[in-house]
């Protein structure tokens, strides 16, 4: 059986491509940085847990992917340039099998970092229940981060991308939901097992955006933190939440808005920016091809409601909670 | 039941004192930390699981202080000073009885973060087997890290504190060894559930020692690593082996020399130095209060071996390894 020093060695050494602000890497009791100067570190820490946030079947390159994405996307909220990934994997054996699976996690995980710069410095790996933690480092300058604070009234909403796709990708899995198309059902999991951290926006948004989070937990959920730090209320407009075509034909079928509002995975940026902002923000989404809409407007009432599309209004739902909930697939 | 907002807000908000180094700590998406200009960060990551690394009814204060203990020993190791920790905790459930163990499990981690103004900056709760991942994060001026690689051919090599006293708590514990007294019961039992990381000692080596690492899988396959990564071998002298009066004891009644070099969990630094720092090693010991022991030498040849009390010679046994034994209680 291969040794727990025989795994780091061959899965995580060379793993990823080295940095100049690597001192030292893999290979001793701490790795060593060197933070550029006039920078400040951004640090976002996320566990996956399998019958929690997976699926224990779940294809490992999906796996590995998804586990640094979801910290990448927190990076993204912060307006964060990614630096550095650490890496803790609890895994249930080290035999032949689960080597295979170690390496196809490797190389989703890999294959995501490679594409932002990333360089896997450190971390462990036990024998355990299956879970992965990491921890992921960027950089921003001082005074330019993205907050969660700062979310003005008057301020337009924001969304990145499209809204519920993971959320439905669930449903289909759990079998509560099929897709009118093998294809559109291809899309949908696509967004639930392969998020993509809106990096390049975060990094736009720096100077423009009042306020960010990124959208794990649910538009209602995250929104509502997002207002809580800020001491603000939201108004949003149901028909204006962008969806993709599966979703849109969801919708048209189940009028159920939770869906948008609720579904957590996502990991689309929802910012507020002041209504002077609007051109300058159209100009990001085009150079970045990544639609950008208006959902609403920060209000002073510090509450959270929706107009649905009939007219009438309702409370904004608050979402996916780990431990007052039990679904699947939820960062 | 508490939400994981409700609990992240409860127990870890103000867990910690602030540093003046963090910008923004826990309640957004990402941490910010202002690292100070001349200081290179050095991090360590480290899990614990439930049932691996320490048997599920453990006294949660200890186990908290060791899930932050056996990072910062890392960083002691590296010669780093302590500044932030973030903190993922996979909890069974959040009910009552799992809200007490949580408030002594901070008690225990925030104790000893304070003794080394460590502030906790972020993390992540989720629901599932019991596991605590821990990532240290220090300081080291550029060029002073001390590393596994440096050791040179007639370094003397040195232990601080003494060994196997951990592993005699864990024979002690699973029912195959009985100390004498109670008082050596408890004093082992110390030393496995609440290791202290050596962090002063670190930073008193970093001109003084040429390799360093914590020993946390046992003297043999800690030096072995060190001296893996240093190009070197190593010959030591058992009757050197710096021990408590309850392992002399144990080795008195069974010769049994594995223990003090095989087992893990001493957390004491393991380090060389040229022969010429003798005196400078011993003042360190004397203002630190710490014994310093010298228990061999480095040596070309690249085996390991060690010289028994009674003349002969063995090979160094490798220890502990996550996968390839399963014992509890080694880091």
């Amino acid at each position: 059986m291969a040794s727990e020093f025989d795994l780091i060695r061959r899965y995580f050494r060379q793993a990823t491509a080295p940095r100049d602000d690597v001192v030292l890497g893999i290979g001793d009791d701490c790795a060593l940085l060197q933070i550029p100067a006039g920078q400040q570190l951004a640090v976002s820490m996320d566990t996956l847990v399998a019958g929690r946030h997976f699926v224990p079947e779940v294809n490992p390159v999906d796996l590995g992917h998804k586990a640094l994405a979801v910290n990448l996307s927190d990076l993204a909220a912060m307006g964060a340039t990614p630096a550095w990934a650490t890496l803790s994997l609890t895994l249930p054996a080290a035999d032949a099998a689960w080597q295979t699976w170690l390496t196809h996690l490797m190389h989703g995980f890999c294959t995501l970092a490679s594409t932002h710069q990333v360089q896997l410095i450190g971390g462990d790996t036990t024998r355990g229940p299956l879970s992965i933690t990491v921890q992921a480092h960027g950089y921003v300058p001082p005074g330019q981060a993205l907050r969660r604070a700062g979310a003005q009234v008057g301020d337009m909403i924001y969304v990145s991308g499209t809204l519920g796709d993971a959320g439905l990708a669930l449903s289909t899995q759990q079998g509560r939901y099929q897709p009118t198309t093998a294809a559109a059902q291809a899309t949908l999991q696509a967004r639930l097992d392969r998020p993509v951290p809106r990096i390049a926006l975060g990094c736009a948004l720096r100077q423009v955006a009042h306020a960010a989070i990124d959208i794990s937990d649910g538009l209602g959920a995250d929104l509502q933190h997002l207002c809580t730090e800020s001491g603000v209320g939201a108004q949003i407009q149901a028909a204006q939440l962008p969806v993709s075509a599966p979703v849109h034909t969801y919708l048209q079928q189940t009028d159920d808005w939770q869906l948008p509002v609720s579904a957590g995975d996502d990991y689309e940026l929802l910012f507020t920016a002041a209504r002077t902002s609007q051109s300058q923000i159209q100009q990001i989404a085009h150079k970045l091809a990544l639609p950008i809409t208006c959902i609403g407007e920060i209000t002073a009432a510090t509450a959270l409601s929706m107009t649905l599309p009939n007219g009438s209004s309702c409370p904004l739902g608050t979402g996916y909670d780990h431990f007052a909930r039990s679904n699947l697939n939820r960062g």
